[in-house]
């Protein structure tokens, strides 16, 4: 049995030496040195080289090491569709985006920015909210961390709303789904979290038209991927009070250009791909693990739905 | 039976008024109509002026517009210490306190006047944070607020210990108590929150011995009153690194003079007194409720120990 493993090149002689540890009874090998690509089963990988996964012919499983499949499923078209994938979760990733959006939707729910231009003008300006009850949260995605996410927001007092394509049911959330579900609840979301899959379907939802179907002078916080926001819409949408405020942690491209416009707009909060990453070392022994159950052909929880695209 | 109420005077009339209706078997006259003082069984007040609540010499209960009784207790020496004293507090003002403590814990967790800094630089600093587990905050005061903050914090998987002066069990918190319990809970405390009463014994509790006694670089919330924090004490312990932010809902002097050095400096958060507060609807009802409860002799939950001072 061997495994390669793709990662950027400062870590992937890390990570193969590390799941060797954990794998002993699989020769982990790097992606340049695959050797005899026919002997490889398992590529654990982060955004292979387009059309290189094609060539292991006889993998039985593709290791996604993020949550996300889209650096796989839409940067790749030659991607070998029969092949599974599991993609890495862990209690890491949920912890880090659960503070990340809770803080995020607590800082626009209290109007952090306005209290803090206050202290600016020495103005003691008492500017008072409505409880967390009388605010909406609508949720954009309720896989593993957006589930986690409505939960925790709930549990703090919030009236959270739900969307997913399919249907799904989280305690203490309104859950919707499909199109029809997506207008109730972005009708109603005064704060707006994106943490959808990027596939085909999701690239772009973030747009002028959905910033319309919105209340007046609602809020957005992305942390799905770059690609979900249309961000030459964004600050025309600010600029008209149609979104007050936006909060991103992820661009179309990362680190952005030094004059992106989104730098230096009131408007916006922009933070460098920090809301939830994953720990090496923990990763390490959440992949070791999935690879195991797979091998021994338990069932694996954190399955993609390859046709799905997620 | 009889009733006085005393606000401040924008709103006496509407409390008198308001009372009236929810308690039609009590006559609610205005502080400074109160007519034959002998006749007044129970005054609702907020900073009632020095030295006249015992001129009421046949009072049977004074109602706290507020969860703090320092107001009272600590303002007034002829206060008529036989008299018990009820608090108000209410869901309002929890889950009002709960959303400011929990939005300014993760703000320090998560380093965001860093992060924001960066996007000034038009900088993709990465900066990563533990996760909250391995975040440890100190909670000071584990009363109706405290001991909800402590375990919102912990629901959101912070690790919290929490600080009484008697012994106290809250469920997912590590409760000390007691003055060897104060160095426990200092010693490990990252970010501390101060959510004591105001009485004798706290009053500039928060001071450059207690700085001291913290890790450096800890951070400081004080959502208590003003008088716990020795305020000449701040801006050395922020200068010398001993700690790095403290954010303050709560000074001395509110509003504070606009050459106050807090204003300015760039590790303290000041926000204007709006942490959390009563909804005077919400509030009224609450009170009515409490003095309904007494006077048909039935427990009451918020009751103040007028012996400790809160």
């Amino acid at each position: 049995m061997a495994l390669v493993v793709r990662v950027g090149p400062a870590r992937e002689v890390w990570w193969r030496d590390t799941l060797q540890d954990l794998l002993p009874d699989v020769e982990c090998r790097l992606w340049g040195e695959a050797g005899d690509k026919d002997e490889v089963d398992y590529a654990v990988v982060w955004q292979p080289p387009i059309g290189e996964l094609k060539t292991f012919r006889n993998l039985k499983c593709i290791v996604s090491m993020g949550a996300g499949v889209d650096h796989i499923l839409l940067r790749d078209p030659d991607y070998p569709k029969h092949v599974p994938i599991i993609r890495t979760v862990g209690t890491d990733l949920r912890q880090r985006m659960r503070e990340y959006v809770v803080l995020h939707v607590l800082r626009l729910h209290r109007r952090l920015p306005d209290i803090e231009a206050g202290q600016r003008r020495h103005d003691w300006d008492q500017i008072i909210t409505p409880t967390a009850p009388d605010r909406r949260v609508g949720i954009l995605g309720l896989g593993n961390m957006g589930a986690d996410v409505a939960q925790a927001l709930a549990g703090l007092g919030f009236s959270v709303l739900g969307w997913s394509r399919r249907p799904k049911e989280v305690a203490g959330v309104e859950c919707h789904h499909g199109s029809a579900g997506l207008s109730d609840v972005l009708k109603q979301s005064e704060i707006l979290v994106c943490l959808l899959p990027l596939t085909a379907e999701t690239q772009g939802i973030l747009n002028k038209d959905l910033f319309a179907r919105m209340p007046k002078g609602a809020n957005l916080i992305n942390v799905g991927r770059g690609q979900h926001l249309v961000e030459e819409d964004l600050i025309p949408a600010l600029d008209s009070g149609q979104l007050s405020r936006a909060t991103l942690d992820v661009l179309c491209q990362e680190p952005p250009e030094t004059d992106h416009p989104f730098w230096d707009h009131p408007g916006i909060l922009l933070t460098p791909h920090v809301a939830s990453l994953i720990d090496p070392a923990a990763g390490a022994k959440i992949i070791a693990g999935n690879l195991k159950r797979f091998i021994a052909g338990e069932p694996v929880p954190d399955m993609v739905d390859v046709a799905q695209g997620y």
